[in-house]
């Protein structure tokens, strides 16, 4: 007999788990099952709520294809994938934050030189985007790869609007100087909604909560000897700063959109005098060797 | 600023569903969120890992269609649907137990007299299905509501075998007599597989659990004044009651299939004597008025 009762489900199932051969599954499985049955223990569903439950994660099933993942929606919007994230992302203190990865990066970033502009649409306020890779110890990291990503300003990305954009627009992988330095010419982004007309945008209607994800560029930094690290730099000022609909924002990854009034580094930077400009450092975690 | 940790997500993402209109709905969603992230922390998933768990989900939704519900079969196995029917149905000491639904039952199912025969495709070894409909108080209920339905002899619904089997075929509305008692000829059903083709059968098979059901008859029982009752009875000695793959089977819910050499019996259910019979008994709560 199995001795299943609403007191000891969790326990009865867990041990249907047990002749599972990879004890890495085994462990998921049992502590699934834990987590599931208390949830349910603790809300007590209506069958009908329960069906409910259901039909909304079926929905969000047929709401997936190739170019929409509607679960990584609803992991985004519950705050599990920035858990994750930190989870798999526990830097140094003096590590720059991470945070998600997003569904917009294209492994094939194109290269390329110092100074370029990414903005090939002209759609946004122009801007500098500069800043050093380091290393935990304060060392600058030359021949870092810096792999940069945004919407333009209207809130979108190339890849959400094949034909409209440019392709590979805002976009752009770039080795840092001598002195660990990178910069390029870029637009200001602006914030923009998740995709909200499926099961997910449903969920956000019911519960009072907007889809937006305040402005931000996103960076991918990698040099030799160390961790590679994913993140945002968040525009100070931005609408949702302090309401992320994917959780994703920290408060050492903000920062303003300065003007500035200097000759000098505006040729450096092959921009006219004044200009806008964003500025960000990375610091990257040495691996052990 | 969210003040998004991993110490503090379930807090911060909890808040964010604050503004939930319907009082439910936040109570449901604060609870999932703080079991969902209890669980990523208790696990610490790799990216990887995470992405597979995804793609699991998303496989399940589109394994989803008019005639197959795999996140129906996910609750299964998980034991979640029985936990969600004892939660639901907490009745009395006195009272049959109860057990899932299941995807096989039929709104308008066929009335049938007392004595008929329901196995209209006679696949199977012929027996009788008897018992009486009682209040928890033990009066007897005249005029309660049987519907009965089951698989054949091969372990096949009717409706997983249109054009093979006849319509209709092991199911049937009865009402009891003055005696509160039902009666009808069927066959000994056998146990079987739930759909394993899909991700929740390879969920099976990757922690070495099997996708069988031991051989039941469903039945749910109404009677005037009385909650309904939805249960199986579980034949005595059938393989895989001690594992049933979605945790349906209750002790007190299993019955022999007796040998009987009585004729008077065997008139009154319209059998040649000897015959064989599953006997079984109904007891209802009383609901207050």
């Amino acid at each position: 007999m199995t001795g299943f009762s609403e007191h000891t489900s969790a326990e009865v199932v867990a041990e249907s788990f047990a002749g599972t051969p990879d004890p890495r599954l085994r462990r998921i499985l049992t502590s699934l099952v834990e987590h599931l049955h208390g949830f349910v223990r603790d809300v007590e569903p209506t069958q009908a709520e329960w069906q409910q439950a259901i039909d909304f994660l079926t929905a969000t099933g047929h709401t997936c294809d190739d170019t929409r993942q509607e679960f990584v929606l609803l992991s985004d919007v519950l705050g599990v994938s920035m858990l994750v994230d930190a989870i798999n992302n526990r830097t140094s203190p003096a590590a720059t934050d991470t945070t998600v990865l997003g569904p917009f990066h294209l492994v094939d970033s194109p290269p390329r030189e110092l100074g370029a502009n990414i903005s090939l649409d002209g759609n946004g306020e122009p801007c500098v985007f500069a800043g050093q890779v380091r290393s935990a110890d304060g060392a600058p990291l030359p021949g870092a790869r810096v792999d940069v990503w945004q919407a333009n300003g209207a809130g979108y990305y190339d890849v959400q609007q094949p034909g409209l954009q440019p392709e590979r627009n805002l976009r752009g992988l770039f080795v840092t100087d001598e002195h660990g330095r990178f910069w390029l010419r870029t637009v200001v982004p602006r914030y923009y909604p998740i995709p909200d007309d499926g099961p997910v945008g449903r969920l956000l209607t019911a519960t009072n909560r907007h889809p937006n994800r305040p402005a931000h560029i996103h960076v991918i930094a990698e040099a030799d000897g160390h961790a590679p690290l994913t993140t945002h730099v968040f525009v100070e000022g931005s609408p949702y700063l302090d309401s992320d609909t994917v959780f994703g924002v920290k408060e050492s990854l903000i920062r303003p959109v300065t003007d500035v009034d200097d000759p000098v580094r505006a040729e450096h930077y092959g921009v006219a005098n004044p200009f806008r400009l964003i500025e960000f450092d990375v610091v990257l975690d040495r691996v052990r060797p």
